[in-house]
């Protein structure tokens, strides 16, 4: 894909995400590969949805710096950027999305008092790279912080885990997800995958809470 | 933004509110600056997700009269038209909006018997202007009246209530909410924020009452 | 309105009904005035969403005889006919629509074991002509049957009864609702509010059996 | 139709099964026939709502081999080409979707521990090529298995037990279902009705069970 047709899907998509309520309220946000360690990151605090290609920056995975700013000087990097070069660097991400989608923060809730959510029992399990629908998959879960930088020491230690090595998703508590693919394309399948798992443990939990009245 | 941009934008929204649940049934409604106290407002009894941008009132904030009326002399100003320039006197509101949402009325339901709603727990707090993640965020709740132009009193009274000053939104029981922000951005950000924050109170609270079966 | 912008409406409201998942699977249907006592009619057993304009039929609502066909001859009129016309003569109604929305089946379980539904507590009764936000407004549940043309007894009977004459719907056990108005708009607006009101009363009350857990 | 028409279509169709939530995360899947036997297949692990005609595989049903494979090259034939042939053959199904729906998986739940789902009680059912609203109606239910293909054998099982013969589908335990018509007109209202029923089926039990608290 050129530069024109990543930052067009990068748009593209968070329309998508937007009508999935994943990135309401200008939360969320995305990150796609350009080549050579080179990232679209999308800017902080905007509608998600009327985001241009323009408005994005180009960031350099390796240390974190813009390369090219956005043709709007007003708009400022997302502040999940440092978050999103971590996993690029550690699980070689080619595409990280972040959702702020309310299934994840129950599917997080549902996960105490352990930190980490158990996931069996889906053929969607197979939607993941790697993963069959026999598995047990274990998505790690961590604590909120007030800023989204502080989630630093937490990310890097759960995606240092040797049980967390097949997931390409962290929940965070009270706030959402990061998710993760080798390109776009598969951050999109595993988006999608994920959520669906999310709203699956949910309503099959309370639907067996349902048969014990 | 120009008086021609506003107008199409207002419309826009409307039609997205439609597409939410928020403005069914020709409930709801919003209005925004034009600058030196001038705002647009919606008519009253239209299917809002149909407004064109000629359809709208322009109103002096300070008084509540009409400028310009609409084009269609058909059309009736909105009866929030008292109630929204209240909050843009007494909250410096740059625009209003109100919602039918199911949510906000189960969310009022919630709050009983307190004439408030606790939100905590969540990241999407941040998308309230002034508020952090670790905030307890206090909304008003009002009781309804056969009419909208009586529930004056009641907001005036909460708006000037100390311990609601970092709330931009009232909500109202059986009814719906107002929300309000600095402009017409602030605003739409502030409605997506405030619904998912009452689905999120909502569901967390079923998912913990599950729990006890 | 001429008569091709009724016909273009007729087939909009379809699609607009269609997304909200009142008209699937072919079912569901709908009527509007002509004026001089004729109304359009969707066809039976196709996809509602996709009716083209060419596809209705006119028919005499005084006599239910088709007075113009569909141009595509294969296509029969909805079964709803019979119905709809006795709404039309009875109520005076300039549109009718048949919902099979989940929410109005549901709803009409919730009346068991009466044969009424009580809807009370809501700022939407508002949205239904002459009626107030304090009323206590009563709708009919009638049994379902095997044939739609069998339902017309039941529909005579409760349409004249005086205590539903505030009702612009009437429920069918398992099936839906028929919803009317003055003309096409008050149909629209009465359909979301009915709509509406459905799905709030099922949230209430489970909300207030949670409350008892 | 025409073979472009066909091919237009199921795409077409793709995209509507995505909006609703069937085909999310690059399952699920459709096929409709061209005549004498002949099939358009969609491929795999590809985002199916994106999927152009001229992605489409023409299938022999006859030997399931392809007689004209995907203008691109790089994409593979569905995996429920193997379940598809044996549907077209067994049921003479015209056109077969496999669903992903979260709905399919919750209903194929509560059928346990039967291996069927009974469903009675709904005017939907009507929807069902021969059946009438006061049926009850059989689904069967069977085992996931690791790979698609493994399906096959409870498949023809299920297909030629005799209490099944009026269903149009088979519910596939924590996957989802196969849903079939003579055409592809009937497959997308057979669509719309089963997942309709699994719907209600749900919201009806979960009622029922709140009744008791």
């Amino acid at each position: 894909m050129s530069e024109k047709a990543v930052r067009g899907f990068v748009c593209e998509l968070l329309a998508v995400f937007y009508q999935k309520g994943w990135v309401a309220g200008t939360g969320g946000g995305i990150c796609a590969s350009l080549g050579r360690g080179l990232f679209l990151m999308a800017p902080t605090g905007v509608h998600k949805e009327r985001v241009a290609p323009s408005d994005l920056f180009v960031v350099d995975s390796m240390n974190g710096k813009v390369v090219s700013p956005s043709k709007n000087r007003a708009l400022r990097l997302s502040e999940c950027g440092t978050i999103f070069c971590e996993l690029i660097r550690k699980r070689k991400a080619g595409s990280v999305m972040h959702s702020h989608a309310l299934s994840a923060v129950l599917a997080a809730d549902r996960a105490r008092p352990l930190d980490q959510l158990e996931i069996r029992g889906f053929e969607m399990l197979k939607g993941l790279r790697g993963e069959s629908n026999d598995a047990v998959h274990m998505v790690p879960v961590i604590n909120n912080r007030p800023k989204e930088a502080e989630l630093l020491g937490e990310i890097t230690r759960v995606v240092d885990t040797p049980k967390f090595q097949r997931a390409h998703c962290i929940l965070v508590r009270d706030h959402g997800a990061y998710i993760w693919g080798e390109d776009i394309w598969e951050t999109k399948r595993h988006a999608e995958v994920y959520h669906f798992l999310f709203e699956a443990v949910l309503a099959r939990a309370q639907a067996s809470r349902m048969r014990k009245i």
